[in-house]
């Protein structure tokens, strides 16, 4: 068997999310139909991050086995004519040795979570980003995301679905840049809980909202409780970014 | 009567474009309808630039004439209001003198075009931006553009439907700048012939593609021939970017 790498984007509007689920179409079956039809076998597609319904991606990363060795252009090509006319798309493909697993071999995961802070409504990007009427006050999120780096309990930034038997975890990175109207913060770490980004992002929203001083993020992640940390954040401006490996 | 200034930005997808017409929505006849419903009172609206069906902008300026003085602040929120769910918005509003003219007093019309050069389909922004697959000389294409600025007779370079007595314009500016996959060619003019920068877009990107040398732009200007010039872009990918008075 040989064993294929795949950095995959896609516009999660329309999606239940990457994981197969009885209710509505998904990324990951979408790519399995895809390669199925180009390699005339069944495949499993394994993915590094399980991204949400509406959750955008520019660099997920996936693998797949099949027992022919094909070029590496060639499966992009063909598998990105067998996804026409969803909107994945089939970045870059690698050819990788047979103990690389996709989701068990990252090291990290980085996200990206695009908010346009403006007045007037949105034209363009409407599915792609969230738009936040009322200014911000983005020198108080920058300083409130600081607090975030490290090792803590993550458990008051997670959702009451997550399933993940512990809740500490390692934030490698958490910064908020800004440009004109637009607000980005990225977030890394080797693994997430679920909804954590956007729990982390919604409650920044708060702190940029004046709700909640940036000095009280570190008592917040003490007291482990999702009822003091903010909102949740909607999928549609959240994009799994890049996989390292 | 009081004169406002508009600042526009719409995604022309779904539009015939700009000016009324009979065979579907224009933005012109959107913003009418939507100033009349916060004034009660009838309202004509003319704008700096006739954007085509599909052409977007980011800052398109008009003006109108209302018998009410009302806050700029109220004017932008309302019309934005009976604007939804239109992908239109204002983002600002100037009170003018009466002798100002959206179109009359423009001084130069900054046109902004987005194209996408890579190998994989599109996911984001299918109708923001026009996706090339084959591989551009970015290079070359910065070296052509050089030969549009100046006072030319741009025949070669206007529809056949363009109506203008005269076909001679001045390019202030024409700029090709590229990051990663993204190329932005930028041209400003006091004002252009119909279909003017999408020929000349299609131009640059046949030189890209090899298929003309850059030197040989001169001579295409000289011959004032439309059949000897390039494509025209698709109008999807062109922003009117900014009116400067």
């Amino acid at each position: 068997m040989f064993k294929y790498k795949l950095i995959i984007e896609y516009d999660g509007t329309k999606f239940v999310g990457w994981q197969r689920q009885d209710n509505g179409s998904s990324i990951q079956q979408s790519l399995e139909e895809a390669i199925q039809k180009l390699s005339n076998e069944k495949v499993s597609v394994f993915g590094a991050g399980r991204t949400d319904s509406g959750v955008h991606a520019k660099g997920q990363v996936a693998h797949f086995e099949i027992s022919n060795d094909l070029a590496k252009d060639n499966i992009r090509d063909g598998i990105n004519q067998h996804l026409r006319p969803l909107p994945i798309a089939i970045l870059n493909v690698e050819k990788v040795e047979s103990d690389f697993h996709a989701r068990f071999s990252a090291k990290q995961r980085i996200y990206e979570y695009s908010i346009i802070n403006r007045r007037p409504p949105l034209t363009f990007q409407r599915q792609l980003t969230w738009v936040i009427y009322k200014k911000l006050d983005v020198e108080k999120m920058k300083e409130a995301a600081t607090f975030f780096k490290g090792k803590h309990d993550f458990n008051a930034f997670r959702s009451i679905d997550c399933q993940s038997s512990t809740s500490i975890k390692t934030v490698d990175h958490c910064s908020v840049v800004n440009n004109q109207e637009s607000i980005t913060i990225q977030v890394a770490a080797k693994s997430f809980l679920h909804s954590q980004v956007r729990i982390m992002v919604g409650t920044l929203v708060n702190v940029g909202e004046g709700k909640i001083q940036p000095f009280n993020l570190k008592k917040i992640i003490e007291m482990k409780d999702r009822d003091i940390a903010g909102v949740t954040a909607p999928a549609h401006g959240l994009y799994l970014k890049e996989i390292i490996y």
